[in-house]
């Protein structure tokens, strides 16, 4: 892909459907078209895919996970070897999270104090400190394209009095994150905001509006998908979504099921990450057009038909039959299928989003979704 | 690729270099170039790698493993999916063994009768059976273009005894698998004979001449590579191959390493087939013209540079210091490129190897490859 001309970053929204919205986040790396699903490249590798897959699947865009790489192999060697973008050859646009959620849910001995949280790898050990300001300081050594502020992702369950102690230092944490981001950053390069607050709707609004009042370049809405179910978490996103500016990305993250997704959209969500396409990939789970389906079910032994064939992904052509066959044996081949189909099954899901919103057909659109996956999905499940 | 419109299957020799050689093997599905380097296919995947790049990677013909495939999905479950190339994706030319090598290797509780063999799976236990009319049943269940007789792999050590009551064993066995395929092959299919007599040269002549006799479309040297020594291994190819007529190919089965393949054409050998370059592949080890690496030493960490500038494989531009990051981290796409790259390396290699015989060069290209790989990769072995 070309390197586009602008050295600024944009948002602009092409068409709306309800809430529902179209439009592109125009980056010096490329356009990301929105909504969009970016493909989860935890330690610099979308796992058990090449980089000219991921593209061709249709992802504009893909994550990749600040503490991996802080801690393997380092940001500062990622910066020597070029930038993330030239050591993992992926040339288009990368949002980087900000460790934050990966120290909660993945390192040992936390401390979180005001200036930061120490922490130990959960790899080898080693005593590490993430700050607002180093946080900010390693996505620009990976060259981000867009970056995270760090935020502490509020456990759940929270009493309201712990989400909103939680909220606050967020509050901080992303106002000392903007000020790094402003000595930091090169041009181009964007900083998204992340509205905590647990599942209580004032609170979530009083972060909205206080990190409008910071400024940032997009708005995430974090601290979901965390086990309050999807009542409340689409409530929750209802209610963030009212106070954000329609000038600006919003961005649902750890989001997750087709179904989640389009509800999600339908409540004005713009942008997406979840491991499970590559998860599932190499759990013998398949997302497809006519729901979701185990490979490892005997049903599929002797079923020739193609994986999906309303996809149009390569890895979907093959028959189940085979890919039932590579499961069973433990052959790598049936994880880089199955990842590859589910990951452009998300791109395809997301394209055809954009195309309803654009006609007004949205509603519709998701509701034929949900019931492909109400009728197949469930049966296949876990 | 287009299925050739010829419906036999033949041999010509385009040049010669002393004893080695540059030809062609025609089949109904396309050209399989001499000497060739077959990637081993085990269970219907050559391992960790996409079949487009397989192809993509030089490979005119795969081989695949008959005991395997009956084991696992079952021959008559790939001849209801269509055959094993619809099943694998794989439109070349397709070289299956008869399962006799992994009946001895991997199998539980063989009992070698005249008749043939019985065996427990190595994966459930069930018992089998396989005699020289079954191996060719499942080969042309299979759809195979190149099917091997059902041999006894004599072990190694093996006394002059054993070693000639093996050999006249796999003799009458060879015998009732042409009779078999006779009858049950598709036209333009072709049967190999194979030379066993372990280290015994005048056994060797005997069975060669034997083979003769019977009539084969090519003959394969068998029982070798199974712990005799280089040295031993070369007199006995060399031994073999004086006695095998010009113009039909043959086959070192189960060899090897860049430097025992360039020995072994040196002495008149045409076909290959080995699990080094996709074993060493998901075992950190690169195969490439400046010789062999082990991307797990820490050499590498900082070391950008392509892992092979001289190969025109996109996955040998990768830097060593991505990779290294991937094998240390167990990511699958250390694997799959370190797979996709050695085949690469294997598939140049028989390239200039064939290059070189057309050219009168063969010796001194031969040379070059031995000293690159004894300045740089025994450094790195093991």
């Amino acid at each position: 892909m070309q390197r586009d001309v602008t050295q600024e970053s944009s948002f602009s929204l092409k068409a709306r459907d309800g809430e529902a919205r179209t439009g592109e986040i125009v980056t010096p790396r490329g356009v990301v078209r929105t909504p969009a699903f970016m493909p989860v490249g935890t330690g610099a590798t979308v796992k058990a895919m090449f980089p000219e897959d991921v593209r061709a699947s249709g992802a504009d865009i893909i994550l990749a996970n600040t503490y991996h790489l802080m801690l393997r192999p380092g940001a500062e060697r990622i910066a020597k070897a070029g930038g993330l973008h030239r050591f993992m050859h992926w040339e288009g646009p990368i949002l980087t999270d900000s460790g934050g959620y990966q120290v909660m849910s993945l390192a040992k001995l936390r401390r979180i104090r005001e200036d930061g949280v120490t922490f130990q790898s959960h790899i080898d050990g080693a005593t590490l400190a993430l700050s607002p300001e180093r946080a900010i300081e390693v996505q620009c050594l990976l060259g981000a394209d867009i970056q995270m502020v760090l935020d502490e992702c509020t456990p759940f369950p929270a009493t309201r009095e712990e989400a909103q102690t939680s909220m606050e230092l967020s509050l901080r944490w992303a106002a000392r994150s903007k000020q790094a981001f402003g000595k930091l950053a090169a041009p181009g390069q964007a900083l998204f905001g992340i509205v905590q607050g647990s599942i209580y709707g004032d609170l979530r609004e009083r972060s909205a509006k206080a990190l409008i009042d910071i400024g940032f370049d997009g708005y995430a809405i974090g601290g979901l998908a965390v086990g309050e179910g999807q009542d409340a978490m689409l409530d929750t996103v209802s209610a963030t979504a009212a106070v954000l500016p329609q000038d600006r990305p919003r961005y649902l993250m750890g989001v997750g099921t087709p179904v989640d997704i389009l509800a999600a959209i339908t409540r004005g969500v713009d942008m997406f990450d979840c491991v499970m396409p590559t998860r599932s990939g190499r759990h013998c789970q398949a997302f497809t057009w006519g729901g979701r389906l185990n490979l490892r079910n005997a049903r599929y032994a002797e079923d020739v038909s193609p994986l999906d064939p309303e996809s149009a992904c390569p890895a979907a052509q093959y028959s189940r039959a085979y890919l039932h066959h590579l499961v069973k044996s433990g052959e790598m081949l049936g994880a880089m299928l199955l990842s590859y189909a589910n990951v452009q099954f998300y791109q395809e899901l997301m394209a055809r989003a954009r195309a309803a919103i654009a006609n007004g057909e949205f509603a519709a659109f998701a509701e034929d979704v949900r019931r492909r996956y109400r009728d197949m999905g469930d049966i296949e499940d876990g």
